[in-house]
């Protein structure tokens, strides 16, 4: 359980209230950082103190990447998702009155404080927030840099489109999933991935010398940033020059298949398996296999490597309303306009979960499990849940007939800082639509 | 005109002949330089002797630049240029018995030798070429790493897009061509800018003291990448940081509006222009003036220098059939679906075009004039044409009722490579449509 000291709270100010503190740091809160207001890269040419370029090494500071997470491809070299040449599906949506009983929800935070339901979205740095019940649009808002078209990045919330890619395959006999990874990889056999098998990176239970930590800078999760280019490379860098390079200096350490670690090395591993057995690229599966069949409104795009290999940990940036369909697929379990997209099957097994220990889990981790880079809440919905850092999440909740996908911009990566607020929220939400 | 001297000739090497000579550097032919062929960015990952990124500098070597003309957006970063959410504009297509017609065509190229149309475009390193007669689609090819959704590099055809664009805001009365340039952007005063009109930069006839050279790294176009970051920067690089920084650095030489002297920057500050006084980006212009209103099937994208800004002096890339749309757009006058996008006076004054003198002009210079961004022809079909480095080209013949929309990546900068043979192609192709 969350505990009081790691709330987030409104510093108290006086009347106004302007920052949040979180574990020591204040920052801005979600008004005050708009990033509009604060008027970065803004004019032509925006002031110099306004101008965030990956180079300058502010795109991912707070309050820079209040815009930066909506316009990552300005930052960084891309690769396009195409959405192909059909006509975009189009949702159903229903009238501004639901839209109002949604914004003025209330529920009570894991905190004890009550809130109202669209306060909560500027308490948390929303950038945008899609709600679906039984597929209907029935609440949209954005915030600060984000509009309808715009592709924003969601993290780790791309490793669930890279697992989902992965289980199908598995489904289709394509990938062995009981096999070792050097069997698909024979340059991997010396790593720590040379006694896995591809079960165990899709689970994310390899034993591997490497620590996730995006705020530490020595982090094993940042040198393979600045291997993949993600992360500024300082001047004479001479590590590992793209991802692939990165992941075969990675060590065992530990045993696989014994114990839940959540290490983003795992899911390029499993991108790089799918494009060795297929001859498709993680792009290029996305384009055939989901956004041309799910009829797509917007092209989303993969940030790439020095090699051209797109990150499937983290790179994917989509349209909110894209990531929404992608969540109803699922809740739909792979229909969609009548044709299966994706086996019923596959989505019962990620569905199913499995229990694992808790290290790197959600706050509430002993509810939950995780298969094939999916988050399985078991809570009273039956919801899984693709997350991504700085407040990236796809909540799918089958027993509400509802999915809710949102994107936010928040000063810190850990999902520690809204899963107080933003968890109870979602159940308010589902529980509103249910009764 | 052209000398036999300075003709692309193939090296003759027994019965095979794989390479071809120009001004004394030999190349690889256009079939075999074929990037697929050379397994360019290739496999999972490419091996490293085969990988292009920007940061090794490869991307616009010969032949890597057969590949990277069709994938900028993955070695830099971009801004999109819209298409909206309306249906695309579709091409009628005519039988394949008229595009086997258009292959087989017969032509002299201007150093005397007969060639086959087809031919000569392999000969020339072509990536893509449409043929539109009368609106309908007759001959479509697609070479080496191009396809028809991807955007390809138009390096200074984009001039002619900006050029367009600032036209019309002339005709609208929202920009006064008369102006001096600090009238529009105070920061140029000290600059060779401070004492030219509008006018004198939209048709090049500005004194400045820049060397357009890309072939050597010392002159000021290349200085002018670094700044724009659309050219590797040295380790320890302290000039310009943006696009808008070097333009403040540039100095006059001459006297403005005499002479016509083909200089990039001119562009930038045209584009810098728009922004200022419309409050709108090139690629928002792009997106609402032309994109959607054309329906364009493709997102076309911008490069970008390091403050977001886009480069109009040659940083657009489309898809073959969008630059195609352009130029049938410009050929019916400004009207398009019942609809006038442009207003027909703006593009009656660009096919008058100005007598200039020939310095960096078209090979056959002396029939050339310069206007609004455009190359006027004054040939046998009043065409206008807009030409980028590399093998760009768009040629638009009304007096054939034609349009021809190609996109190349041939070993040097020059049109002179080219221009020897494509120049006689398009009229030969323009006469066997009118007979």
């Amino acid at each position: 359980m969350e505990n009081q000291g790691r709330q987030a709270e409104r510093a108290q100010s006086g009347e106004e209230t302007s920052t949040l503190t979180f574990e020591g740091g204040a920052y801005l809160d979600g008004r005050a950082s708009d990033p509009s207001l604060l008027g970065w890269m803004q004019g032509s040419p925006p002031p110099a103190n306004k101008q965030i370029s990956f180079e300058n090494g502010r795109s991912l500071n707070f309050p820079e990447i209040r815009w930066s997470l909506s316009h990552m491809r300005e930052l960084v070299p891309t690769v396009a998702v195409r959405r192909g040449n059909g006509a975009p599906h189009v949702f159903v949506t229903l009238s501004a009155t639901d839209a109002a009983a949604v914004a003025a929800l209330e529920f009570t935070d894991l905190n004890g404080r009550r809130r109202r339901f669209d306060e909560a979205l500027t308490d948390t740095y929303t950038d945008g927030i899609v709600v679906l019940h039984r597929g209907r649009l029935i609440f949209e808002r954005y915030f600060g840099a984000l509009q309808p078209h715009l592709p924003h990045a969601c993290f780790s919330v791309t490793k669930s489109y890279a697992g989902t890619l992965a289980a199908c395959l598995v489904h289709e006999g394509v990938l062995d999933d009981g096999e070792l990874i050097p069997h698909f990889l024979p340059e991997l056999r010396r790593s720590a991935w040379g006694s896995a098998t591809l079960r165990q990176v899709m689970d994310m239970q390899t034993g591997l010398n490497y620590t996730e930590d995006e705020a530490d800078d020595q982090s094993s999760s940042s040198s393979y940033m600045r291997a993949c280019r993600t992360r500024p490379r300082p001047v004479g860098y001479d590590g590992p020059q793209t991802s692939y390079d990165y992941l075969g200096t990675v060590r065992k350490e530990g045993t696989h298949g014994q114990v839940f670690a959540y290490k983003s090395v795992n899911t390029q591993v499993l991108a790089w398996v799918m494009a060795r057995v297929t001859g498709r690229s993680f792009a290029d599966l996305l384009h055939e296999r989901l956004w041309a069949p799910l009829g797509c409104e917007e092209e989303g795009y993969l940030l790439v490597d020095p090699a051209g290999v797109p990150s499937a940990s983290g790179g994917f940036c989509v349209s909110l309303r894209d990531l929404a369909r992608f969540g109803e697929l699922i809740r739909r379990e792979g229909e969609w306009d009548g044709k299966q997209i994706i086996p019923a099957p596959v989505l019962e097994d990620i569905r199913r979960g499995e229990k694992h220990p808790a290290d790197g889990a959600p706050s509430r981790s002993s509810d939950y499990s995780y298969r094939s880079q999916w988050w399985i809440s078991h809570d009273e919905f039956d919801a899984v849940e693709a997350r991504g850092i700085h407040g990236q999440r796809l909540y799918i909740a089958p027993g509400a007939e509802m999915v809710v996908a949102r994107f936010g911009s928040q000063p810190v990566a850990s999902a520690a800082f809204i899963d107080p607020i933003i968890m109870p929220q979602m159940l308010a939400l589902g529980r509103s639509l249910c009764g």
